[in-house]
């Protein structure tokens, strides 16, 4: 039994709090919120546990095993830091840290008090990102063409980070995860239409080699909301949109053929393949369960996370890198 | 009655056959293909149409009003420029040519011989273009902030132009329609996954000044089909999905509001508004003899057209642009 | 403030939990199930909420105005009657009961005590089927002309009652609601293709006079779910899909309209109405919230719910008469 | 090669013309309205096509083997049998006549004269239905549950016919063809909203015996357009949704499976089979060409169509049926 503390009771930590209450593998042992109202709100649902407006109070508690961090990107680095240090387990909301260098700090830093460092790219625990991956690897796709996806809707702003740091790191984690390579080198398009300085609107182009493309279409002022990620391969092609709950994955059997011509001469001949397509049944586990699950199965086995911190740094160095480019009229920048 | 000649009988020139002989305003005079198979099969269902493989033979009639040319984009310059020396007034397929100063020499030649020269840019005639067009000249949609567009599908390759050239005129002509004036400088990212030198997947990124970029998704791999034009307005937004036979259009009555704190201090206030979602009635008039009856009016009246010459140019100087783009790493280049 | 109980912790009876426990004008006083696990399980939450595996000690309590029922539909008239007859406010699930009889005992009770019985019609409450009843009530509709709804979805199974008893119940309340008339007739059509005598496919048809008809097809055999709940009129016509969470409602402007012949020959002319589709802003409270607004309110003033006692006895007639009809081969049953 | 007249040019004969026009093994002989204006605008565009206002003419032309008769219901019978009895073979219109007397009349006649007669049952000649048939005949879909249409829109209103006699022809041949036989009884529900006495919206209950339940809605009024066919399967279940060009059809591996308690009791066990959604890819023939193929088929091997006249008697006797139950306030009828 894994004894968990979750800091940071604003909009995503009951959640956190939900699931180590429910997950029988996990005690909740800490609610932790600089706000005591707060605190006393989210605590009175869960009597029996411990509440403090101060980390180091749950720090200080031997018996805690983990810390699970859900508070604004700029505290991350440094309340990590510190769960860290004090040999916590610890959990941490996308992204990691705003910044190269405070990220792999904290890698290094877990590495040597030989903690798990796991980051919430809760993408990676959905049945259909699982079942990407498995398409992907088993070959069932083919080469892999490009990558495109959409990611927009109507705000909600964030007053820190721009569409950028705040909605990439879902399509750079997937992505991560199903090619598990790092980006040669990135592009982005970007305007600010309501914050002046703070975009709302990004196109990122990632080279990934050999002619791999991945593009970002992230918007906070579009009327329509869409969540299209498109993986396009040589033999198969995947659709992942996740707002279909009925068919969030389908599989299209399609694709073109190219052969050169029989009779030697320069012409190609182009055909298309058009079959059947397919949604395949997906399981029904919320994802954050299945991230509890694999962060005890994580501390337990002293395994590294699918979404560790060398995930995390990878991520944030191509998000630093696309707000470079950025700030540069949207020149290239290799990594 | 104005009388015209078709030339080019492939893919498109029998709907220009059909349309100049359904329209009362019109008489279909001459039917013109190099190949006289297709001449004759064509033909066939018109017999009181006079019929040659060679252009020279209409123009030398000089009860011909205008020609409709239709036939591969290689061959534009050479037939319109013939056809305008005759002082024939033209109407061209889309791209009307490959070359901004091809397409300029014809500009001037149309002015000159004062004749019609018309680029079927046939989005512009659709109803939903032109509900579009009311909605932003009336100022419903307010300052527009943003255009995207998603025009993917699988094949058909062309074997003479990309991806660029071949999809990119129909955003385009629609933007400059809308908003009367030339981008500023351009960007474009693409990949060519099936011939070598052709791209089949194409990102282009236009900036328009003050703010307004336009972003077109263009790609012949994608196993689903996509028509989304998106228009983002600080008052309205509009979404034109090509695809939804029964709602086209969707004005959007949502948007974001900002306003400076009113106790003077620098946070800003961020609101969204959501209100009704519309989906105006439609004409279900065929764009294309709107096209027509939009030609004869134009050499009837000598007015210009709303797709003339100069549309035309502008169109095939950003394409021009964005091919360097290409051509130089994604290098943005000034228009 | 009014002090709630609630009986039955099941399915549905923790969100009645958490929206008396949220209410500021509700105090949660009381848990009640007779599963002493399933009421430590939900009462942890509540810490300072009294339990009780027995509702006699609920109605015991002096201060105790209300009790809200959540068990099954067979234990209804039981539980309400008592207490009713403890004079405490009832909030009952649908259907309130499976008997006229037992249901007009209730209502005729509730008057006696004067205390509120609700029957928790819950579609009554959403913004959707609010939209709807002012639509139909400031005449945008015109005269209805049909209402035909589609409830079908894969299980899930009552092991006590059919798809009629379980499904039907929403649709009838909603039409009960926008047209506030029982109709004059009942013909029902099923099969029990899973459990011999218990009915999950069924079509029912009700004839409110004047021509004016209703169907409801209710399944729980479709591999596909779907919710349309369509209400057609002579003016507008509306599109109820509870599956399309951006637009839920669409107002169609078409229709038909019915001309005689001026020149008085008895040919009917015909033209059609296409006009624009909206899609109406819609608030995003609760419909639960809503509901125990409502009870507080009905409480408070004294006055008559919209889904009270006796909506729930004109919907169990209706069901009575739709069961008699499917024992006797899909005879007609006059009401 | 057959040499086939079309009868009839109004809405449908243009394209039967432009099918047996362009088939290569069928040469279109002759075209026959008794509209001369009519007849001109159409045999405009087939110079080489005999023309006659009288079908007469046709019929003494002993080199014409084949009629195609797409003229008013009413008027079936009369150009039919005619045509039988010149020993023509005949292709007519859905549905055949309006009388089961009439009907069989021309079975009896055709069989007689040992001629095809074909009724344009078109959905048979669809890709979807014919992979439809296949799922159901090699038990892919198990056994048969239940079948529901949705066959709704807005007008277009036939002033001879109801909704009921035009648009149930096309469920009640799909049906046919997928099962084979006639069902036990028939009711119908109906209301005529427009025009007295012809119903704009019908439901139709078929018993096909075995507890196998069809049910179609047929409605003129609705303001949106719906084409869904549905066929549950004890194994798996079938979605036809004509509206969906990029998937037709959809094929759930869904089901509901029923076992008795392996204790003896009396309870039964209920379960539910949550498998993949394909959509199988679909030739893109025109289905119009598909049929005119099938009647030279049957021509030249004397083989009987698969839309041949007893089906064609077999749907008139249902919808002979079906108006009678209209007639007798919706009694069940049985056939």
């Amino acid at each position: 039994m894994i004894s968990v503390g979750v800091v940071g009771l604003g909009y995503w930590g009951p959640n956190l709090v939900r699931n180590f209450h429910t997950s029988a593998r996990t005690e909740l042992a800490w609610l932790c919120d600089h706000d005591p109202e707060r605190l006393e709100a989210i605590g009175r649902q869960h009597p029996g546990v411990r509440r403090s407006t101060n980390l180091e109070e749950l720090l200080g508690d031997a018996r805690l095993d983990a810390v699970a961090i859900a508070t604004p990107v700029a505290s991350h680095h440094r309340l990590a830091k510190a769960a860290l240090l004090a040999r916590k387990h610890v959990l941490v909301e996308k992204p990691l840290t705003a910044s190269v260098a405070e990220e792999a700090e904290l890698v290094a830093l877990a590495e040597t008090v030989e903690r798990v460092l796991l980051v919430d790219h809760i993408f990676l625990y959905t049945p259909s990102v699982g079942k990407m991956a498995e398409l992907v690897s088993t070959g069932e796709v083919g080469d892999l063409l490009f990558f495109d996806s959409v990611r927009i809707n109507l705000g909600v702003f964030q007053h820190d980070v721009s569409v950028l740091w705040d909605l990439a790191p879902h399509d750079l984690s997937i992505i991560d995860y199903l090619i598990g390579r790092e980006p040669e080198s990135v592009m982005a398009v970007g305007a600010s239409r309501t914050v002046d300085g703070l975009e709302d609107v990004v196109y990122l182009h990632l080279d990934y080699g050999n002619g791999l493309l991945a593009s970002l279409h992230l918007n906070w002022l579009s009327p329509v909301k869409v969540r299209h990620f498109l993986a396009g391969g040589s033999y198969r092609s995947i659709l992942y949109n996740d707002l279909d709950a009925s068919e969030r994955l389908k599989v299209y059997d399609r694709g073109v053929d190219v052969s050169t011509d029989p009779a030697g001469l320069r012409d190609v001949l182009i055909s298309y393949r058009m079959g059947d397509v397919i949604a395949p049944r997906l399981d029904a586990t919320e994802p954050l369960f299945r991230l509890v699950e694999h962060f005890v199965d994580c501390i337990e086995r002293q395994t590294a996370p699918i979404s560790g911190g060398e995930q995390g740094l990878r991520i944030v160095r191509v998000l630093a890198a696309a707000q470079k480019s950025l700030s540069r009229g949207s020149e290239r920048v290799r990594l």
